[in-house]
């Protein structure tokens, strides 16, 4: 049981019991980075206003900036019309992206038809 | 072959071929919408500027807005930093979502916990 039952059942959860997840900078409107949340990443999220995602490389609950710093707060939760994805409007502190860019979508298709960082 | 192989060689589609994109309205910054793209979804929307996804339950290519007229523009196209999801900034005709709203992210959790149209 949690506060948020009547959320987490709106939510399908897929086969490996994982939804994705889209972060968007509150402020700017720029769309940080996409990851995956569990049924606990989200209650915790709701929770603690800190943003927990789950980590399937490490197959592992990841709260985002743990390590790093770079923390998400939850400004607001979206859940989209077929339930199948969250849009998270958040406070970033610091880059979003491992690779210190604001955001993970830094490459863009140009003209060319080549990929090149923005 | 394509002219975009440089691109499609950078995006990790998964193991049914597939690669989760995310719309945004590049006037507005809103996130409009998730869906699916295969490697012909990807061709066809940089090629055509008129976005298409892959239909994971009609097990078919969806030109977006073919039949309800609500087309998606694209006016840029980035990879993320792992090349495991897409971010297409587009020119959205009339509402995303099939429901009639703008965006599919119009549930939001509200303070009481529960999840409510915006």
């Amino acid at each position: 049981m949690s506060a948020f039952d009547s959320v987490l059942n709106e939510i399908k959860f897929d086969a490996n019991g994982l939804v994705p997840a889209v972060a968007q900078d509150a402020a700017t409107g720029a769309v940080l980075m996409t990851a995956w949340m569990n049924r606990d990443a989200v209650i915790e999220t709701l929770e603690s206003k800190n943003v927990v995602y789950w980590s399937r490389s490490r197959q592992a609950r990841w709260r985002k900036g743990e390590t790093s710093g770079h923390t998400q707060k939850l400004v607001a939760l979206y859940v989209d019309c077929d339930g199948d994805t969250l849009l998270l409007k958040v406070h970033q502190i610091g880059p979003a992206c491992h690779t210190g860019h604001d955001s993970c979508f830094y490459r863009e298709v140009g003209d060319d038809g080549t990929l090149a960082d923005t």
